[in-house]
């Protein structure tokens, strides 16, 4: 249990300003429907606004158009949702495992371990392992052959990096993520397929989180590469010699196929799907269940996808779309016919 | 290899009528189109209903309608299916691994273990984990600090449940899957994204089964709850902090973005998405491959997507889908010239 | 670091036509783009035509009719693919685990161990498991009561194979893919769901590769079967008593739901969904994220699906999408009055 901070010092480490009473002493946080006296919560606008009446918080985080009119504790911040996320990291710590190497882990004799390591039960390190100071490496972890480690990154029970992966500082791997299994690649050979050895590698840059079950899988050749600060949520499939840029984010559930180049401060929604070898650019945004079946070249939002309707609706307005084009057709003969009447008329 | 049962004994366990032999001694359960003498078989009707006058099966459970004309060894059952997979349970029980904790284990010295559980090798249980009486812990799973498990819930190899995750009694996880990794939150801050810490846990009723690789976020704040009698397929992503009512099914693959409710007794079919902080009422049913983009508030079937067809078909009209708007304005207008004619015609 | 092979080596192990140095000596292999004097590369023709004037490459790999005006170091080869290939496993062979069996494993008094295995670190292998010669199991798996592995398969870190699982020889299986789990079958029981027990097992033949995280049910009742040679990518899911022909290939996140039957030599997309009890010919192409809810009964390329455009131009077609029968309505009825018009003015 937290021993709470003032709303004095939740100022300090935010960079809010405060009104109302500096020495309130906040124990938690909470979403502002359910927020108690001792929680703190935030309120951005939009349809939270009327919460501003109601809330049993004893303490909001506010942008400023919201705090000039409210007359409770509060804190003042131009981006509320980010001064949240601080103060969730200051009152509520997420278990840390201690520095320490669980005996029944099996460490090759050559890997390098660096200060403050913490390597859990059953893990498995490779030769020529190296992990820098304060990486956690948890429960039941493989890392193959020639991994690489950086400063305070920390990889969840359970997670799988082929040999020679690189990863860098202060990234989070969720359990049971692959990195660097083959890529698909085959070349076929009379009826079959003769395998391609995938013999590149993963690396991945620094700040970087990577979701639960999520597959990174290793170049052909060269290496398959994540950008600094890049967000990968779960289940989601990056295929061999992908290069993501600097701090995209891509949600759950979406594959990228081999070679695709995704630039800068991208945002992929979930179940998208993006065909090989295409790039996108910087800024990109794509919305969830997209099928990205060529390069996107200019900054801005793009999406495919139809919505869910009704079973009856769908049914008819899906068979119709196996006939558009003959639709189409129908409809510029209507046009063709209709101006030969016009003209016919005005003769 | 099972003794078998007389027809008689599995009439009294799955609550049927008995028609025909009552001592025949049924060994195994086969599909109705494979199954031999010493075998049983279902036939609920439709298009195996030709299979009465063919099967070689040693008796079969049918529905009234069916039984009625049927002259060898059967049981009558207004739910063929469910009376089919009792006898199943009872002919073909699944491998059950028998009370004990293997050495290799690593249990924290706090741990709760009730009676006859089993614990698997290569185990890892953390501090104040609590199991409850008869629950199988297979190899290689991790349960990080303070999660508890149900009486006679079974992990299946590989699980990884995060720090305070709550299964209940009778569940099935199946191997792979991930309770309790971070939810995907971000708040952006100068072109990078800050970590919103996920504090939160996953808690899960009673008689839930979990497919294998299957992710459940942990919560944000509070709760990511699974509702009792749950069933969720393969390959599902469950985001930070939904809720799912009793007894609904999701199958395989589909994503449901964070702070979702879906209510009670829904089916979600396969490959869906579901986008975030929507609401779906009890009862709702989605068929594979929708795109749900707002909340369901009736009960009903809802679809989305189209069918594959040959491919020069499909990229016509494909084609013609990103013209669709374009084509309706043409209409329109075709349909106020005609209008206009009309009435030239008409004066 | 590999020593090298001359050119006249390489001609030999792909059975191509040397032009040039037939001492020159290859030290590795790299893309055409940046390939270096010690490395060969291949151009197959199209896009990457061009670089047969700039490359840096030693030595090439070319079809003939790219070989005839070429005066540098080349193997001429009718699948400069497969000859690439075949060079990158001479040049660069993957790290292979020596022949043993670690301590740590914990092996099953009855198990069958044959000649040149190698076992790795928390490996658990059940009761009457039986592998065959030179089978690598890698750290982390483990393989539930009667499985069986073929001569020369691998398994990656952290497989799981359910109990009676069958491999065939010469396979390879990724990190984290978990065959065996039981298949989602439920029957309706008063508002709740009895399960089916999935008494069945899945049965792999030779030559299969299978993707990190990829999930393979055990049958209902008998198999679910995986040809010769197929290659199935990652996070794929296969449903219960899924059949799929030999040398068929399955892109990743697709889903086959259960008893479907797959043909042989199909290639089917990244994402697609293929729905219960369908059956697809042989020699069929299914393309990404493409829904197949018919069976498909004749060779060819099938497709669904729309491609991403701008969010504003999606959107408003989109729409469109929803009112798709009432507008091929309203384009009927206007052909009609249009007729009418025309008659009339012919009259």
């Amino acid at each position: 249990m937290t021993r709470g901070m003032s709303l004095q010092e939740l100022a300090e480490h935010t960079g809010s300003h405060l009104q109302g009473d500096a020495g309130f002493r906040v124990m938690s946080v909470a979403p502002v429907e359910t927020a108690q006296v001792q929680d703190i919560s935030y309120i951005r606008g939009g349809k939270f606004r009327h919460f501003l009446d109601s809330t049993q918080a004893g303490a909001l985080i506010l942008p400023l158009e919201l705090a000039e009119s409210y007359t409770g504790n509060c804190l003042v911040n131009a981006n509320p949702y980010l001064a949240y996320a601080q103060i969730v990291a200051l009152l509520h710590p997420a278990p840390r495992p201690e520095a320490s190497i669980h005996p029944s882990a099996v460490i090759a004799s050559d890997a390098e371990i660096g200060e403050g390591v913490s390597i859990g039960a059953h893990v498995v390190l490779g030769q020529g392992v190296e992990l820098a100071a304060n990486v956690i490496i948890e429960a039941g972890c493989v890392l193959g052959e020639a991994c690489k480690v950086g400063e305070n990154t920390r990889l969840y029970p359970n997670v799988t990096l082929g040999y020679g992966t690189q990863v860098g500082e202060r990234c989070i791997i969720h359990s049971g993520a692959v990195l660097g299994a083959d890529g698909f690649g085959f070349a076929p050979d009379n009826g079959a397929w003769y395998k391609i050895p995938q013999v590149g590698n993963v690396v991945v840059g620094d700040d970087v989180e990577i979701g639960a079950n999520t597959c990174i899988d290793r170049a052909a050749l060269g290496a398959t590469r994540i950008g600094n600060g890049v967000k990968l949520d779960n289940l989601l499939q990056i295929g061999h010699n992908v290069q993501i840029g600097d701090h995209s984010a891509i949600a759950a559930c979406t594959a990228v196929a081999g070679s695709v180049e995704i630039g800068k401060h991208c945002q992929i929604g979930g179940m998208c799907a993006i065909a090989g070898h295409l790039s996108i650019a910087d800024h990109v945004v794509v919305t969830g269940t997209s099928m990205v079946s060529r390069s996107i070249t200019h900054a801005g939002v793009y999406s495919s996808g139809t919505s869910a309707t009704e079973n009856a609706v769908w049914r008819k307005n899906a068979a119709r779309f196996n006939q558009l084009d003959k639709l189409a057709r129908r409809l510029a003969e209507l046009e063709k016919q209709l101006a030969d009447l016009q003209n016919k008329g005005s003769n």
